[in-house]
């Protein structure tokens, strides 16, 4: 880290034509329909499969549908990539953008004769959406894909995984898995998805980590009754206790969270749902979310004083459960973020901050395997998921200039 | 009312006699299903005609429904009734007895040489249970059944109220309606359907008045956001505000309620209802019941308060509309009160008390044409519209003995 850093300047035309070709497969409108192992998406990974081979990158789509374009360089090596397949109704730049950074930095510094030594594989992963199996294509390549699960992932419409191999022809196809001892770490662009590098007026947000999220739901038994002849001492009124919870969550979470941190009380329930019934049961779903697993731990623990306050009062029993796969914190490298900062300051001065991804992506699964890194660039009014969703021009290609320049920075300082 | 007042005798065996052929009109088990209309309805309507008969009363089944008995003797009357057409599953005493005390007041006060000369009237009212429309019968004889309302009203099974009235052979016949300076007033004993004399060891309560009911319905309208990546400080969280309005109702409404006030927040809605997602819309339904139209008002008051309080946060824009037809509180009258007072300290001394109705009942509609007055005896642990509704016979049969004292004396000071 102590040597000068050196622009690596990229190929903004070239880089802006793949995005737009890539943008026209799937195409609807602004956006793009290309879920994965849908044709649009196979026709996706072909054309990227021949982008790669004319990046002069050894290429394959292997067995889960991951395209890999691999250097020919000796290593070690910098993967970089992201995942073409969308959203059943998708942004252009979703995934797609990590994808086209990673070959354009290929191929850039595979043309500046300073860098030209640097091996950078390039991928796109299978399904990070979730069409089947969220990540589908990294849990295969890291040798974290459950095999339970495989077997039981469905699309959305209602094809197996297995049914969908044997119809792209990927059945038999071998899966590629991590090659020892040849990566230094992966990187992974994407647009934020969120407004605060909008609202600061800033370029470039390198990530520290993808927040962790846990789900509780809440559900609270007391006794259904006439709404005009039990009297309010006689109650056992489930809603009543659901909406003491809900209220003192909203309450006494703030003086745990920090300023990033996210909850959501996103559906309840009350049964039996009539306007003269003393309701008997209630139903009270919450989600959190932070980059940091203590106060995530912190938030669990208030949840459960919260309830035992309320269960004291001894009208209505309460039973807290988990509403979904706990997804943990995941850290970002922090010797790749120095150099990414660095990186920052030569080509976007004042213009970057540090900060979370609230959003999921493949880095939750890789960082178990290897050093990690993430860029974001902004997001026009904070929209993804979204046919709508856009980034400016400029934004696109300063982002791709710092990833590029990051990169040489962290092999050039390997290589020495 | 300086008067002494004597007890009046029933004949309790035939009390009970009717009550049980009643039942086995319609009986499904320990219940009834005898909705109006109904073969079972009409068939315990024909039935309850031939008792009238029996009991030396002028005749009629109505073009509604009502079954009517006028007694042959000079008024000033006393109606005296309820209604004998049922829930869906309804319970053997739920109106019946009512209609039952009515018959064997009549027949009991004409046994009786000091009350041979009184007027009693009997009624059964046509669909207060609401399978048509509410108080059918009553609102008809009142004049005040609204055209309209009898032109929409259908049944639960999707049958037209117009389409029934062919059906039982009624839609030709006269209906009839309140006979001119012949009523002092109309009396109605009825189950509690609640607790509270029960769990007072009491048998008799005397009703001050039938519960208003008013409900509101308040919407939350925020924006929908990705539970991820929106900061809490941008959130317009619908559903955060809705917690916040029901939380302070629960608060603060007991502040304003007396002992019998009830409110309830029977159901909630979120939009569009998925952890994911920051809800974007919430509705939340309230209901709330009391004697008193100042607590009422007051209650209504306060619910616009704490929305004001919540909409200038300014987040979110909230709308309060009413989410049912008002029923305002139904005085009983005073004078009748204190001849049930009177009766019941000399046949249950120390076993009654002042109530109100927290459930709705024919003289609600009565009472806006005609004084009138209620008599509760204690329903087994307060079930009622369920085929386990019951009530101790012993209860049963000195409820009849109160009312029909009651009765006599207040026709006894009127003759005077």
């Amino acid at each position: 880290m102590g040597m000068e850093m050196e622009k690596i300047s990229i190929n903004a035309e070239r880089l802006m034509k793949d995005l737009s070709d890539l943008r026209h497969i799937g195409a609807a409108g602004t956006g793009v329909v290309r879920p994965a192992f849908t044709d649009a998406d196979m026709k996706a990974r072909s054309w990227l499969k021949e982008r790669f081979e004319d990046a002069n990158l050894e290429t394959t789509i292997d067995g889960i549908g991951n395209v890999f374009g691999r250097s020919k360089k000796k290593g070690p090596a910098m993967l970089i990539g992201s995942h073409s397949d969308t959203q059943p109704e998708g942004g252009w730049l979703d995934g797609a953008l990590g994808v086209i950074y990673g070959l354009e930095i290929a191929r850039a510094l595979n043309e500046n004769h300073i860098t030209s030594s640097l091996a950078i594989d390039v991928v796109s992963w299978q399904d990070e959406e979730s069409n089947f199996l969220s990540c589908l294509g990294s849990r295969s390549w890291c040798g974290t894909l459950n095999d339970k699960l495989e077997q039981q992932a469905t699309s959305r419409e209602g094809e197996t995984l297995q049914d969908a191999l044997r119809r792209v022809g990927l059945y038999d196809t071998p899966r590629l898995t991590m090659e020892k001892n040849r990566y230094l770490g992966y990187l992974e662009a994407h647009i934020e998805q969120g407004r605060y590098l909008e609202d600061a007026e800033e370029k470039i947000g390198i990530v520290t980590a993808i927040v962790g999220i846990r789900g509780l739901i809440i559900t609270f038994e007391g006794e259904q009754n006439h709404a005009g002849t039990t009297t309010m001492k006689q109650r056992k009124d489930a809603a009543t206790a659901m909406f003491e919870v809900a209220y003192r969550i909203n309450q006494e979470f703030p003086n745990i969270a920090n300023e990033t941190t996210v909850w959501t009380i996103g559906n309840v329930v009350i049964e039996p749902g009539a306007s003269s019934i003393v309701p008997g049961r209630a139903e009270l779903t919450l989600q959190f979310r932070d980059q940091d697993e203590n106060i995530l731990n912190a938030l669990g623990l208030a949840v459960g004083k919260i309830v035992e306050d309320i269960e004291l009062k001894g009208n209505i029993s309460i039973h807290v459960r988990e509403g979904r796969e706990i997804i943990r914190p995941s850290k970002m490298n922090s010797d790749f973020q120095q150099h990414l900062e660095k990186s920052a300051r030569l080509i976007a001065p004042n213009s970057w901050r540090y900060m979370s991804s609230a959003a999921g992506h493949d880095p939750m699964v890789i960082h178990e395997k290897l050093p990690c890194a993430m860029l974001f660039i902004p997001s026009i009014d904070g929209i993804s998921h979204s046919f709508s969703e856009d980034s400016h021009e400029s934004d696109i290609i300063l982002g791709c200039e710092v990833l590029a320049t990051a990169t040489a920075s962290i092999l050039a300082q390997t290589e020495r």
